[in-house]
C-alpha cells in the first residue's frame, strides 16, 4: 500500500521550483520505484499572491505559520536561507513534530548544532543533503556509505562560481575579472561575488560536512578562508608547466585531536581525482581508513540538481520512519534495444597496402550505408600495410557492421580495428 | 540506549577477513556515530579449523546452517561468491527471518530477481553494495540520492584489473600482455584473467545496476560483452592524438522503452568524468533528469573498500528497521590545529629585480627556517622584474609565513604570491 506524505515548502524561490517542478515530473517514478506518494500540500513564500496565480493543486500562504501549524503536514522544507527566519521555522516544525528538510548552508554551518540538537531531543528527523554540494549525494555517502569508516580526510570543490573561473582562467587563458564576467554572463556568479570568490560559501560547506565526518562542533569563525582573487593566470601557467592545476578546496583533516579546517586556493597534481574537475561543478573526495578515497563529482547548484537532493532527503526520511525499503522493486522483463537502433560514433583503424585510392574506396562504402567521416589520419610509413585512422560521426551500428564486412573483404585491407565513442552528452561542457 | 546486532559471516575470504578487521578497528567508531553495537557472532567456513586458530571470540564453524539456524543471528552476510551454496544460503536467511547482505555479484546478476522477490515478499532486507564498485557507495546513490530522478544513463569503470591494463598501456606505453602481466605482479590480476579482461565482471555489474535504475529484470545473457584483448597501444596513441582516452565501460541506458545495455572498449574524450579514472579504480556515472550527471569513484574490489561497503549495509538496514537516525551526532567541539603544526608543500612565485646573487638570498632565507627546495623555475624576461618560481618539500606554514616575512622585506623583491600544494596521499598512484 502506498504511504501518502504532505510536504509543506517554505521559500518558493529557485530551488523551490525546482521541487515543485520535480514533484509534477517524477512523481509517479519516485511512487512506483519506492511506494511514497509525494504530496505538496502548501507553499508560503512573501510572493504568494503571484505564485497563487501560476500554480495549482496547492495551497499558497505568506505566513510561514500555516505550514508549522498544519497537522497533515509531515515534512517541512526550508528553502529560504538565511539566519531568521529560517531558524525560527525549522525549530518550530520540530516542535509540531514535524521532520525538517533544508538547503540553509549558513544556518548549519554558524548554528547547527542547535538544529542538530533539537532535532535530537525531540526525535525529529532532518535532512541536509541540498546544503552541500547540489545534487551531489555527498551527506549520504558519509552517513550511509562511509559509515564503517574513521574519515582521514575530506579535500572539496565546493563551489561553482570559483572553479567555473579557475577552468575559463586556465583552459582559455582569461583573467581573474575576465573569467569572473564570463561567470556572471553565465549565471554562475552573483552581481557581488564576494561570498563565492572570497571562499565563505565554500567555507560554510566544509564546515556542514566536517561536523559530521568528526562529530565535532566546529566554529566558522575559526575556518581559515582565502579567496581566488588574488590568482594569475601566471601561476596557473606555472603549475601546468610542474604537473599542477589551482583549484579553491575546502580542506579538513583531523591530526591526532585536533581539526585542520581550512578553505584556500590549491595546488594539486594533474592526477588528483579533483583536478579534472571543470566548470561549474563540485566535486568532495574523502578518505577513509577502509574505502580509502572516494570523490563524488556532480552539480553543486542549481534548481533542478538541488531539488533532487531535496526530494531524496524527503524520502530517506520517509522510508526511516516507515521501514518500507530495503528491496529493489523489478517491475517488468527488460525489452532489449536492437543492434540497428543503437547510435554512436566509431573509430577505425583500417591496415591496407600503400597503393592509390584506397581511402576512396573505403569512404566510398561508408558513404553508401550513410556514414560520414569526422576526421582522418594517414600517415606516411616505411612498411607494407599502412594504418588509416578513420573517426566518424554517429551512425547506426547495424550499417557500421555491414560496411565493415565489406571494407575487410577488399583485397588491399589487412586488419580492421573498430571501437565505439560515447560523447555528446552534457557533463558541463560543449567539447564539440 | 545501544542497538546490539548480531552478525552471521558466511566465508572468510580477503572480503571476510575484511569485514573482520572493519569490526575490531572501527566498532568503536560505528557506535560513537550511530548508537549501533556491531558484533560478529559466527563465521562459517569450510577450513573453519585453521580459522578457529587465529581468532577470538567468536564461533567458527564449517556448516552454513549453524548460522542461519542460529535464532540470535540479525544479519547473515554472504561472502563466498558464485550461484550455489550462495543462494540456499541467502534463501534460508530470508526464511528464517534474517536480512541479509551480499557482494555475490554473479548471483544477484544471473538470479537476482528471485532473491529480489523473496526478500519482498518475507519483508526481508537485502544489502548489496559490495557487490557493485567495491568501496564505492553507488548502489546507495542510485537508491538514496538519486531517488527523485528518472536515470536517463549509467556509464562505469566496473572493472579494476582492466581499468589498470588500459592505464598501463597509456601512460607507460605497454603491450596488452605486458600490462597484464604487471597487473598479474601487483595483484590486481587472476592468473586466468578471462573473467575481467574479457568483460564478463563488469557485465554482471552493469546488470544488478540496471535493474535497479531501471526497474527491469534484465538477462545477463542480453548483454553484449566485449573485452579488451583486442586494444593495442596504437589505438590509444590515435586515441590520445585526437584528445580521447579508451576505458572498458560497462553502459546502459533506456531509449524510449527499450534498454541499450553493453560492456566494450570504449573511446571518451578527454574531458569526460570518467576519462581521469587511473589505474585499478573503478567509477560510475548516473544521468539523472533532474540531478545531471553525478560522477563516483573509488576503490571497486580489495579487502578493507569491499569490507567498508558491506558494514554500511548492515549499519543501513539496522537504521532502517529500528528508525534510529537521522540527526548527526555532535560528541564535542572542535579543537584546532596551530599553524605551526600544518605541514604542506608551497609554491611561491617571487618578482625581483634583475641582479645577480638574488636566488641565493631568498634560498638562504628559506634555508634558515629548514625549508627544502624541491624545484626553481628562473627564465630570462625582457622587463625590469623577473619571476621565480619556486615549489618547496613540505614544511611548517608557520616557518613558511615567517620566511615570506623576510623575503618581502628585501629591497629587490616587488611581489610575492605563495600557494599551499596539497598531495602525497594514496590515490592509486605514488606521483612522487
Amino acid at each position: 500500500m502506498d504511504t501518502v506524505v504532505n510536504i509543506g515548502l517554505v521559500g518558493f524561490g529557485t530551488v523551490g521550483e525546482g521541487v515543485y517542478q520535480l514533484l509534477r515530473e517524477n512523481h509517479d517514478i519516485i511512487l512506483q520505484k519506492t511506494g511514497i506518494d509525494l504530496r505538496l500540500k502548501k507553499i508560503c513564500d512573501l510572493r504568494a499572491d503571484d505564485i497563487k496565480k501560476n500554480l495549482t493543486g496547492v495551497t499558497v500562504s505568506s505566513d510561514w505559520k500555516d505550514i508549522t501549524g498544519d497537522r497533515d503536514i509531515d515534512i517541512v522544507v526550508e528553502l529560504i536561507g538565511g539566519i531568521e527566519p529560517a531558524k525560527s521555522i525549522l525549530l518550530e516544525s520540530l516542535n509540531c513534530g514535524k521532520n525538517i528538510v533544508t538547503a540553509n548552508k549558513k544556518l548549519l554551518a554558524e548554528e547547527g548544532t542547535e538544529i542538530f540538537e533539537t532535532a535530537r531531543r525531540l526525535r525529529g528527523k532532518i535532512g541536509f543533503e541540498a546544503a552541500v554540494g547540489g545534487g551531489i549525494p555527498c551527506v549520504q555517502a558519509l552517513k550511509g556509505g562511509l559509515v564503517g569508516n574513521r574519515i582521514e580526510s575530506i579535500n572539496g570543490i565546493l563551489n561553482g562560481t570559483t572553479n567555473f573561473i579557475l577552468t575559463m582562467m586556465e583552459e582559455c587563458d582569461l583573467s581573474f575579472g575576465e573569467a569572473l564576467k564570463e561567470a556572471q554572463e553565465k549565471g554562475f556568479a552573483e552581481a557581488d561575488p564576494t561570498f563565492d570568490v572570497e571562499g565563505y560559501d565554500a567555507a560554510h560547506k566544509i564546515a556542514i560536512i566536517s561536523m559530521l565526518a568528526f562529530n565535532r562542533k566546529i566554529e566558522y569563525d575559526k575556518i581559515g578562508k582565502e579567496g581566488i582573487t588574488s590568482i594569475s593566470s601566471v601561476d596557473i601557467r606555472y603549475a601546468q608547466e610542474m604537473g599542477y592545476v589551482i583549484k579553491l578546496l575546502g580542506i579538513s583533516k583531523m591530526v591526532d585531536d585536533e581539526i585542520d579546517i581550512r578553505v584556500h586556493p590549491t595546488m594539486i597534481h594533474s592526477t588528483h581525482p579533483l583536478a579534472s574537475v571543470r566548470n561549474e561543478f563540485n566535486a568532495i573526495m574523502y578518505i577513509g581508513d577502509m574505502a580509502g578515497p572516494v570523490t563524488l563529482t556532480g552539480k553543486g547548484a542549481g534548481s533542478r540538481p538541488t531539488a533532487s537532493a531535496v526530494v531524496s532527503d524527503i524520502v530517506q526520511i520517509v522510508q526511516s520512519i516507515q521501514n518500507i525499503e530495503g528491496y529493489p522493486i523489478i517491475t517488468e522483463t527488460a525489452n532489449y534495444l536492437p543492434a540497428d537502433k543503437r547510435l554512436s560514433r566509431y573509430y577505425l583503424r583500417v591496415h591496407t597496402l600503400d597503393e592509390p585510392g584506397i581511402l576512396s574506396k573505403i569512404s566510398g562504402v561508408l558513404g553508401e550505408y550513410k556514414i560520414s567521416i569526422a576526421s582522418v589520419i594517414q600517415q606516411e610509413m616505411d612498411c607494407d600495410f599502412v594504418p588509416l585512422i578513420i573517426m566518424t560521426y554517429a551512425a547506426y551500428e547495424h550499417d557500421m557492421l555491414a560496411a565493415l564486412d565489406e571494407i575487410r573483404a577488399f583485397d588491399f585491407v589487412e586488419t580492421v580495428i573498430f571501437i565505439r565513442v560515447e560523447d555528446s552528452i552534457d557533463w558541463g561542457d560543449k567539447h564539440e
